[in-house]
């Protein structure tokens, strides 16, 4: 998983039918200084984050198991809201 | 998910029998500014969209479940069409 | 799915069993120029694509449904030959 | 698989939850002079790693099966301590 | 796959149980010019390969089938040893 955070909304009407339901986040994908880092994607939210939360994130096959519908054509999920994150070997 | 603009079509007459029936489009993959970002990608179209459309796509494994035949070799897959990017952070 | 242009063969004798029987093409991706664009891959093909043709490939996890064994350990496998690519948007 | 070391520990209360119970552990990827490559990963720990450990690790859909739930939406997983990198032709 | 060459071994006594019996080979990926590229993997070997031999390799999902246990938590696997290479167009 990654770290990413919320910054926004996709609103897609016509879609594919299992992603009917889905709330689509925009999240931008953040280096270990918390910095941007990468390309903005859009995944389905299984743990109600919102805009600016801090959040975990999983790709590929295994994010569409966050979905209502497990046969979902999804890539990308959020999987978890961060509470910290410690560098201990600093 | 991520987003790109359909900007065409690809025509292959010899193709793998579960291709059969399935538009090929064209997608340009595109970044948070939406401008170009990334190799041109052929995708199967779940959502009947059209050239210049502002899409969301799908990779890996779960773009075949997009497919009409879902053990198609299918890596990318159109999944809905977007009217509405909120940048709600900014 | 992506664009490439085959450029030759690989030949290995000692190979996992369920990649015997398996043609091994070297292909090289291409980009919307269709000029070269990253690096060489080893791609099994599934509709008997020849030296100079441009074809779409499958990459990861549904490569392998295109193999003689679904079960076969394949990343890449060619899956159409391209009769024409329309930018329908220029 | 690739060459990681472990930097420290992500906390989510909210999560998944089929990642409940899963130890969430910061990794730096390695490059071949074991120096740092690429960005953070969050990986679940099957084997019991602490900080400062050269660990390797597996990504994508295999990840997964190195959780409690194997369906868990999981794409990084630590899965060996490394004792010994050998690289025999130098 | 891709082409690499195997450069060492990486010995990890503690593993996922199901990597118990696999031998972990260092490789270096290969560009077309057979020179190094991109960093280096830790990869199961399924033909028996050995240092300096020239391999094609698998990545993802398909490695794991390579395996002993097909759900070992494995992404990348030796699944053939190169005879040959072929550019045809040049």
């Amino acid at each position: 998983m990654r770290i990413a955070k919320v910054i926004g909304t996709v609103v897609a009407t016509i879609k594919d039918r299992r992603l009917l339901g889905e709330k689509l986040l925009l999240i931008q994908p953040l280096n270990e200084e918390l910095k941007n880092s990468g390309e903005l994607l859009v995944a389905i939210d299984s743990v109600s984050a919102g805009p600016n939360d801090l959040v975990i994130y999983t790709l590929s096959r295994e994010a569409a198991l966050a979905a209502y519908d497990p046969d979902a054509p999804v890539d990308a999920a959020i999987t978890g809201i961060i509470d910290e994150v410690n560098h201990e070997t600093r």
